[in-house]
Protein backbone atom coordinates (compact mmCIF):
# COMPACT_ATOMS: atom_id res chain seq x y z
CA UNK A 1 0.00 0.00 0.00
CA UNK A 2 1.13 3.81 -0.65
CA UNK A 3 1.84 5.94 2.30
CA UNK A 4 1.70 9.32 1.46
CA UNK A 5 3.65 11.71 4.02
CA UNK A 6 1.75 14.95 5.00
CA UNK A 7 2.81 18.28 6.18
CA UNK A 8 0.40 19.78 8.50
CA UNK A 9 1.19 23.50 10.13
CA UNK A 10 -1.35 23.28 12.84
CA UNK A 11 -5.02 23.27 12.95
CA UNK A 12 -6.98 25.98 11.53
CA UNK A 13 -7.16 28.16 8.75
CA UNK A 14 -5.88 31.72 9.99
CA UNK A 15 -2.66 29.82 11.95
CA UNK A 16 -2.36 26.76 10.57
CA UNK A 17 -3.50 24.46 8.47
CA UNK A 18 -6.50 24.82 7.08
CA UNK A 19 -8.95 22.05 8.62
CA UNK A 20 -11.26 20.66 5.54
CA UNK A 21 -8.05 20.76 2.86
CA UNK A 22 -6.34 18.61 5.46
CA UNK A 23 -9.64 16.13 5.70
CA UNK A 24 -10.05 15.74 2.42
CA UNK A 25 -6.64 14.97 1.19
CA UNK A 26 -6.86 12.18 3.99
CA UNK A 27 -10.12 11.01 2.57
CA UNK A 28 -9.02 11.22 -1.04
CA UNK A 29 -5.84 9.19 -0.17
CA UNK A 30 -7.81 6.27 1.93
CA UNK A 31 -10.58 6.32 -0.88
CA UNK A 32 -7.51 5.86 -3.44
CA UNK A 33 -6.29 2.68 -1.30
CA UNK A 34 -3.36 4.63 -0.68
CA UNK A 35 -2.57 5.75 3.72
CA UNK A 36 -1.29 8.79 4.56
CA UNK A 37 1.27 9.41 7.69
CA UNK A 38 1.28 12.97 9.32
CA UNK A 39 4.16 15.13 10.06
CA UNK A 40 4.53 18.89 11.43
CA UNK A 41 7.26 20.93 12.70
CA UNK A 42 8.45 20.93 16.08
CA UNK A 43 8.28 25.02 16.65
CA UNK A 44 5.99 27.31 18.24
CA UNK A 45 3.34 28.93 16.23
CA UNK A 46 3.93 32.24 14.33
CA UNK A 47 1.44 33.42 16.19
CA UNK A 48 -2.44 32.50 17.82
CA UNK A 49 -5.51 33.96 15.39
CA UNK A 50 -8.79 34.10 17.22
CA UNK A 51 -10.85 32.78 14.86
CA UNK A 52 -14.11 34.49 16.07
CA UNK A 53 -12.52 37.96 15.71
CA UNK A 54 -9.38 37.48 13.46
CA UNK A 55 -7.05 39.26 15.88
CA UNK A 56 -4.41 37.87 17.17
CA UNK A 57 -4.76 36.53 20.43
CA UNK A 58 -1.81 36.20 23.68
CA UNK A 59 -0.01 33.03 24.45
CA UNK A 60 2.10 29.99 22.04
CA UNK A 61 1.31 27.27 20.69
CA UNK A 62 3.29 24.30 19.45
CA UNK A 63 2.58 23.36 16.20
CA UNK A 64 3.40 20.15 16.18
CA UNK A 65 1.07 19.83 19.22
CA UNK A 66 -2.18 21.93 17.39
CA UNK A 67 -1.37 19.84 14.48
CA UNK A 68 -1.49 16.51 16.41
CA UNK A 69 -5.47 17.58 16.76
CA UNK A 70 -5.71 17.16 13.10
CA UNK A 71 -4.18 13.90 12.65
CA UNK A 72 -6.24 12.22 16.43
CA UNK A 73 -2.99 12.21 17.89
CA UNK A 74 -0.87 10.27 15.34
CA UNK A 75 1.64 12.59 14.29
CA UNK A 76 5.73 12.69 13.76
CA UNK A 77 7.97 15.46 14.10
CA UNK A 78 8.97 16.40 10.79
CA UNK A 79 12.35 16.52 11.80
CA UNK A 80 12.33 13.07 12.42
CA UNK A 81 10.86 11.98 8.97
CA UNK A 82 12.74 11.36 5.38
CA UNK A 83 11.57 10.88 2.16
CA UNK A 84 12.99 7.31 1.61
CA UNK A 85 10.18 6.07 4.09
CA UNK A 86 7.07 7.14 1.54
CA UNK A 87 5.99 7.64 -1.47
CA UNK A 88 4.77 11.06 -1.77
CA UNK A 89 4.72 14.11 -0.31
CA UNK A 90 1.67 16.40 0.39
CA UNK A 91 1.44 19.59 1.73
CA UNK A 92 -2.31 20.99 2.55
CA UNK A 93 -3.05 25.14 2.63
CA UNK A 94 -4.18 27.30 5.46
CA UNK A 95 -1.99 30.44 6.82
CA UNK A 96 -0.09 28.18 8.79
CA UNK A 97 1.29 26.92 5.59
CA UNK A 98 2.49 30.46 5.10
CA UNK A 99 3.43 31.07 8.37
CA UNK A 100 4.65 28.26 10.52
CA UNK A 101 6.67 26.05 7.27
CA UNK A 102 7.52 29.11 5.56
CA UNK A 103 7.10 33.02 6.40
CA UNK A 104 5.41 33.72 3.18
CA UNK A 105 2.74 35.51 5.03
CA UNK A 106 4.80 38.26 6.60
CA UNK A 107 7.85 37.95 3.96
CA UNK A 108 6.08 37.72 1.00
CA UNK A 109 9.03 37.62 -1.94
CA UNK A 110 11.66 37.58 0.78
CA UNK A 111 11.07 34.46 2.72
CA UNK A 112 12.29 31.71 3.88
CA UNK A 113 11.15 28.19 4.09
CA UNK A 114 11.96 25.87 6.92
CA UNK A 115 14.57 23.98 7.04
CA UNK A 116 13.36 20.80 7.24
CA UNK A 117 10.60 21.07 4.92
CA UNK A 118 13.04 22.44 2.20
CA UNK A 119 15.15 19.50 2.96
CA UNK A 120 12.08 16.98 2.93
CA UNK A 121 10.80 18.76 -0.80
CA UNK A 122 14.55 18.56 -1.39
CA UNK A 123 14.45 14.68 -0.44
CA UNK A 124 11.51 14.02 -2.89
CA UNK A 125 13.06 15.87 -5.58
CA UNK A 126 15.72 13.78 -5.76
CA UNK A 127 14.40 10.88 -5.33
CA UNK A 128 11.86 11.68 -8.30
CA UNK A 129 9.13 10.61 -6.07
CA UNK A 130 5.78 13.40 -6.38
CA UNK A 131 4.53 15.84 -4.21
CA UNK A 132 1.10 17.59 -4.06
CA UNK A 133 0.87 21.44 -2.54
CA UNK A 134 -2.42 23.06 -2.18
CA UNK A 135 -4.09 26.55 -1.71
CA UNK A 136 -1.55 28.53 -0.59
CA UNK A 137 1.22 25.66 -0.03
CA UNK A 138 2.68 26.12 -3.80
CA UNK A 139 4.57 29.06 -2.44
CA UNK A 140 6.95 26.89 -0.67
CA UNK A 141 8.16 24.29 -3.73
CA UNK A 142 7.86 27.50 -5.96
CA UNK A 143 11.03 29.21 -3.15
CA UNK A 144 12.71 25.39 -2.91
CA UNK A 145 12.57 24.50 -6.45
CA UNK A 146 12.17 28.00 -8.55
CA UNK A 147 15.61 27.90 -9.52
CA UNK A 148 14.68 24.66 -11.23
CA UNK A 149 11.82 26.34 -13.52
CA UNK A 150 8.72 24.39 -11.15
CA UNK A 151 5.38 25.46 -12.69
CA UNK A 152 2.78 25.67 -10.30
CA UNK A 153 -0.92 27.15 -8.80
CA UNK A 154 -2.33 29.50 -6.27
CA UNK A 155 -5.28 30.13 -8.58
CA UNK A 156 -5.49 33.55 -10.14
CA UNK A 157 -3.86 36.34 -7.13
CA UNK A 158 -2.15 38.49 -9.66
CA UNK A 159 0.62 39.42 -6.16
CA UNK A 160 1.28 35.79 -5.00
CA UNK A 161 1.68 34.73 -8.51
CA UNK A 162 4.16 37.39 -9.43
CA UNK A 163 6.11 36.71 -6.17
CA UNK A 164 5.78 33.02 -7.52
CA UNK A 165 7.85 34.46 -10.88
CA UNK A 166 10.47 36.00 -8.82
CA UNK A 167 11.59 32.84 -7.18
CA UNK A 168 12.16 31.84 -10.94
CA UNK A 169 9.07 29.76 -10.73
CA UNK A 170 6.07 29.75 -13.55
CA UNK A 171 2.81 30.24 -12.59
CA UNK A 172 -0.24 29.39 -14.39
CA UNK A 173 -3.72 30.73 -13.44
CA UNK A 174 -6.18 27.21 -12.80
CA UNK A 175 -9.99 27.09 -11.47
CA UNK A 176 -10.91 25.37 -7.68
CA UNK A 177 -12.16 22.22 -9.82
CA UNK A 178 -8.62 21.90 -11.52
CA UNK A 179 -4.85 21.14 -11.00
CA UNK A 180 -1.95 21.90 -12.68
CA UNK A 181 0.38 19.17 -12.89
CA UNK A 182 4.34 20.11 -13.52
CA UNK A 183 5.26 16.32 -15.63
CA UNK A 184 9.33 17.39 -15.35
CA UNK A 185 9.49 18.13 -11.33
CA UNK A 186 6.27 15.62 -10.68
CA UNK A 187 4.83 18.63 -8.68
CA UNK A 188 0.73 18.98 -8.67
CA UNK A 189 -0.82 22.03 -7.43
CA UNK A 190 -4.53 23.15 -6.81
CA UNK A 191 -6.34 26.38 -5.71
CA UNK A 192 -8.70 25.08 -2.81
CA UNK A 193 -9.67 27.77 -0.56
CA UNK A 194 -7.87 30.51 -2.40
CA UNK A 195 -10.65 30.24 -4.88
CA UNK A 196 -13.28 28.09 -3.22
CA UNK A 197 -16.69 29.04 -2.68
CA UNK A 198 -17.69 25.94 -0.95
CA UNK A 199 -17.05 22.16 0.27
CA UNK A 200 -17.61 20.28 -2.66
CA UNK A 201 -15.48 22.04 -5.29
CA UNK A 202 -12.56 22.50 -3.37
CA UNK A 203 -12.95 18.52 -2.53
CA UNK A 204 -13.03 18.21 -6.70
CA UNK A 205 -10.10 20.22 -6.77
CA UNK A 206 -8.51 18.02 -4.03
CA UNK A 207 -9.63 14.53 -5.26
CA UNK A 208 -8.32 15.11 -9.05
CA UNK A 209 -4.83 16.47 -7.00
CA UNK A 210 -4.46 13.01 -4.78
CA UNK A 211 -5.24 10.96 -7.67
CA UNK A 212 -2.97 12.64 -9.56
CA UNK A 213 0.18 12.25 -6.93
CA UNK A 214 -1.37 8.84 -6.57
CA UNK A 215 -0.65 7.96 -10.54
CA UNK A 216 2.69 9.62 -10.13
CA UNK A 217 3.95 8.15 -7.49
CA UNK B 1 -32.52 25.22 0.44
CA UNK B 2 -32.69 23.31 3.86
CA UNK B 3 -30.16 24.97 6.83
CA UNK B 4 -29.12 22.78 9.38
CA UNK B 5 -28.14 23.23 12.42
CA UNK B 6 -24.34 22.11 14.05
CA UNK B 7 -23.58 22.03 17.75
CA UNK B 8 -19.32 22.37 18.25
CA UNK B 9 -17.83 21.77 21.30
CA UNK B 10 -14.17 22.94 20.29
CA UNK B 11 -11.66 21.11 18.03
CA UNK B 12 -9.93 18.13 18.03
CA UNK B 13 -11.31 14.33 19.60
CA UNK B 14 -10.20 14.76 22.95
CA UNK B 15 -11.55 17.93 24.34
CA UNK B 16 -13.56 19.14 21.23
CA UNK B 17 -15.67 18.23 18.58
CA UNK B 18 -14.29 15.23 16.43
CA UNK B 19 -12.62 17.17 12.87
CA UNK B 20 -13.47 14.61 10.61
CA UNK B 21 -16.50 13.43 11.73
CA UNK B 22 -17.73 16.85 11.31
CA UNK B 23 -15.91 18.39 7.81
CA UNK B 24 -17.69 14.77 7.10
CA UNK B 25 -21.26 16.21 8.27
CA UNK B 26 -20.74 19.44 6.51
CA UNK B 27 -19.51 17.73 3.28
CA UNK B 28 -22.55 15.63 3.30
CA UNK B 29 -25.04 17.87 3.85
CA UNK B 30 -23.88 20.24 0.77
CA UNK B 31 -23.64 17.00 -1.30
CA UNK B 32 -27.72 16.84 -0.36
CA UNK B 33 -28.10 20.56 -1.69
CA UNK B 34 -28.55 21.75 1.76
CA UNK B 35 -26.71 24.67 4.05
CA UNK B 36 -25.40 24.64 7.22
CA UNK B 37 -24.90 27.26 10.50
CA UNK B 38 -22.36 26.25 12.83
CA UNK B 39 -22.66 27.10 16.66
CA UNK B 40 -21.45 26.63 19.56
CA UNK B 41 -21.70 27.02 23.27
CA UNK B 42 -19.88 30.91 24.85
CA UNK B 43 -18.29 28.62 27.78
CA UNK B 44 -15.03 27.73 28.55
CA UNK B 45 -13.75 24.18 27.78
CA UNK B 46 -13.89 21.36 30.73
CA UNK B 47 -10.18 21.21 29.83
CA UNK B 48 -7.49 21.49 27.35
CA UNK B 49 -5.58 18.28 26.38
CA UNK B 50 -2.57 17.81 24.15
CA UNK B 51 -2.70 15.86 21.30
CA UNK B 52 0.17 14.81 21.44
CA UNK B 53 0.40 13.46 24.61
CA UNK B 54 -2.98 12.71 25.57
CA UNK B 55 -2.01 14.57 29.22
CA UNK B 56 -4.24 17.41 30.50
CA UNK B 57 -2.36 21.08 29.46
CA UNK B 58 -2.48 24.38 31.63
CA UNK B 59 -4.88 27.16 30.46
CA UNK B 60 -7.94 27.72 29.27
CA UNK B 61 -9.82 27.92 26.02
CA UNK B 62 -13.15 28.87 25.31
CA UNK B 63 -15.51 26.57 23.03
CA UNK B 64 -16.78 29.15 20.70
CA UNK B 65 -13.29 30.52 19.48
CA UNK B 66 -11.99 26.76 19.17
CA UNK B 67 -14.87 26.13 17.59
CA UNK B 68 -14.60 28.46 14.93
CA UNK B 69 -11.68 26.75 14.33
CA UNK B 70 -13.71 23.82 12.81
CA UNK B 71 -15.71 26.82 10.72
CA UNK B 72 -13.62 28.68 9.48
CA UNK B 73 -14.61 31.70 11.30
CA UNK B 74 -18.42 31.71 10.71
CA UNK B 75 -19.74 30.72 14.23
CA UNK B 76 -22.56 31.89 16.42
CA UNK B 77 -23.02 32.03 19.95
CA UNK B 78 -25.40 28.69 20.73
CA UNK B 79 -27.16 31.17 23.33
CA UNK B 80 -28.75 33.25 20.77
CA UNK B 81 -30.03 30.23 18.31
CA UNK B 82 -33.50 28.77 17.80
CA UNK B 83 -34.92 26.03 16.20
CA UNK B 84 -37.26 27.89 14.23
CA UNK B 85 -34.77 29.56 12.22
CA UNK B 86 -33.53 25.51 10.99
CA UNK B 87 -35.25 22.37 9.59
CA UNK B 88 -33.03 20.34 11.63
CA UNK B 89 -30.12 19.93 14.10
CA UNK B 90 -26.72 17.65 14.03
CA UNK B 91 -24.26 17.33 16.79
CA UNK B 92 -20.74 15.53 15.72
CA UNK B 93 -18.98 13.95 18.37
CA UNK B 94 -15.62 13.85 19.97
CA UNK B 95 -15.18 14.12 23.50
CA UNK B 96 -16.17 17.66 23.21
CA UNK B 97 -19.57 16.46 22.89
CA UNK B 98 -19.40 14.50 26.34
CA UNK B 99 -17.34 16.99 28.56
CA UNK B 100 -18.32 20.75 27.54
CA UNK B 101 -21.50 19.95 25.41
CA UNK B 102 -22.41 17.78 28.67
CA UNK B 103 -20.23 16.33 31.68
CA UNK B 104 -20.83 12.23 30.57
CA UNK B 105 -17.17 11.92 30.34
CA UNK B 106 -17.03 12.69 33.71
CA UNK B 107 -20.01 11.91 35.86
CA UNK B 108 -21.64 9.32 33.45
CA UNK B 109 -25.24 8.72 34.22
CA UNK B 110 -25.24 11.28 36.86
CA UNK B 111 -24.60 13.85 34.14
CA UNK B 112 -25.95 17.41 33.31
CA UNK B 113 -26.37 18.75 29.89
CA UNK B 114 -25.49 22.19 28.93
CA UNK B 115 -28.88 24.65 29.78
CA UNK B 116 -28.81 26.12 26.03
CA UNK B 117 -28.04 23.03 24.70
CA UNK B 118 -30.92 21.35 26.24
CA UNK B 119 -32.88 24.07 25.32
CA UNK B 120 -32.35 23.96 21.69
CA UNK B 121 -32.94 19.71 21.68
CA UNK B 122 -36.41 20.30 23.72
CA UNK B 123 -37.41 23.26 20.70
CA UNK B 124 -36.39 20.84 17.61
CA UNK B 125 -38.58 18.04 19.54
CA UNK B 126 -41.49 19.83 20.37
CA UNK B 127 -41.15 21.73 16.53
CA UNK B 128 -41.21 17.93 15.07
CA UNK B 129 -37.90 18.80 13.42
CA UNK B 130 -35.28 15.81 13.22
CA UNK B 131 -32.67 15.56 14.87
CA UNK B 132 -28.67 13.72 14.19
CA UNK B 133 -26.22 12.99 16.86
CA UNK B 134 -22.83 10.48 16.11
CA UNK B 135 -20.63 8.91 18.08
CA UNK B 136 -20.89 9.99 21.75
CA UNK B 137 -23.27 12.83 21.44
CA UNK B 138 -26.24 10.57 21.45
CA UNK B 139 -25.86 10.63 25.25
CA UNK B 140 -27.10 13.94 24.71
CA UNK B 141 -30.55 13.19 23.49
CA UNK B 142 -30.62 10.13 25.46
CA UNK B 143 -30.26 12.33 28.81
CA UNK B 144 -32.89 15.04 27.40
CA UNK B 145 -35.63 13.04 25.61
CA UNK B 146 -34.71 9.68 28.05
CA UNK B 147 -37.78 9.81 29.85
CA UNK B 148 -39.91 10.15 26.09
CA UNK B 149 -38.23 6.28 25.29
CA UNK B 150 -35.91 8.07 22.85
CA UNK B 151 -33.77 5.29 21.09
CA UNK B 152 -30.54 5.95 20.12
CA UNK B 153 -26.60 4.07 19.12
CA UNK B 154 -23.31 4.21 19.95
CA UNK B 155 -22.01 1.32 18.76
CA UNK B 156 -21.55 -1.28 20.87
CA UNK B 157 -20.26 -0.25 24.03
CA UNK B 158 -21.86 -2.09 27.50
CA UNK B 159 -20.89 0.57 29.83
CA UNK B 160 -22.26 3.95 28.23
CA UNK B 161 -25.27 1.76 26.33
CA UNK B 162 -26.34 1.14 30.28
CA UNK B 163 -26.11 4.93 31.30
CA UNK B 164 -28.24 5.62 28.20
CA UNK B 165 -30.63 2.66 29.73
CA UNK B 166 -30.53 4.39 33.17
CA UNK B 167 -32.00 8.03 31.53
CA UNK B 168 -34.76 5.99 30.26
CA UNK B 169 -33.71 5.99 26.34
CA UNK B 170 -33.39 2.71 24.40
CA UNK B 171 -30.45 1.63 23.29
CA UNK B 172 -29.62 -0.57 19.70
CA UNK B 173 -26.09 -1.66 18.87
CA UNK B 174 -25.17 -0.60 15.57
CA UNK B 175 -21.91 -0.93 13.05
CA UNK B 176 -20.44 1.74 11.64
CA UNK B 177 -21.51 2.40 8.31
CA UNK B 178 -25.05 1.77 9.52
CA UNK B 179 -27.16 3.87 11.42
CA UNK B 180 -30.43 3.74 14.12
CA UNK B 181 -33.47 5.61 13.14
CA UNK B 182 -35.91 6.69 15.79
CA UNK B 183 -39.10 7.71 13.52
CA UNK B 184 -41.31 8.85 16.50
CA UNK B 185 -38.79 10.78 17.76
CA UNK B 186 -37.06 12.18 14.61
CA UNK B 187 -33.95 11.28 16.08
CA UNK B 188 -30.69 9.87 13.70
CA UNK B 189 -27.50 8.37 15.63
CA UNK B 190 -24.65 6.70 14.25
CA UNK B 191 -21.36 4.98 15.78
CA UNK B 192 -18.53 7.01 13.71
CA UNK B 193 -15.78 7.20 15.56
CA UNK B 194 -16.74 5.34 18.89
CA UNK B 195 -16.38 1.96 16.22
CA UNK B 196 -14.66 3.38 13.31
CA UNK B 197 -10.81 2.37 12.13
CA UNK B 198 -11.12 4.19 8.94
CA UNK B 199 -12.14 7.60 7.25
CA UNK B 200 -14.20 5.60 4.70
CA UNK B 201 -16.14 3.63 6.75
CA UNK B 202 -16.93 6.69 9.04
CA UNK B 203 -17.77 8.96 6.12
CA UNK B 204 -20.45 6.33 5.32
CA UNK B 205 -21.97 6.18 8.35
CA UNK B 206 -22.12 9.87 8.58
CA UNK B 207 -23.51 10.00 4.86
CA UNK B 208 -26.47 7.76 5.45
CA UNK B 209 -27.31 9.54 8.85
CA UNK B 210 -27.31 13.34 6.86
CA UNK B 211 -29.55 12.24 4.25
CA UNK B 212 -31.90 10.83 6.97
CA UNK B 213 -32.21 13.46 9.01
CA UNK B 214 -32.88 15.39 5.56
CA UNK B 215 -35.19 12.93 4.47
CA UNK B 216 -37.24 13.68 7.54
CA UNK B 217 -37.11 17.61 7.42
Amino acid sequence: MKNILLILSGCGVYDGSEIYESTFTMLAIEENGASFTCCAPDVQQAHVINHLTGETEPGSRSVLTESARLARGKIAPLEKVHAKDFDALIIPGGFGSAKNLCNFAFAGNQCTVNSDVERLICEFHQAKKPMGFLCIAPVIVAKVLGKKGVCVTIGNDKTTATAIESFGAKHQDCTVESIVVDTTHRVVTTPAYMLGKNMLEVRRGIAKAVEKVLDLS
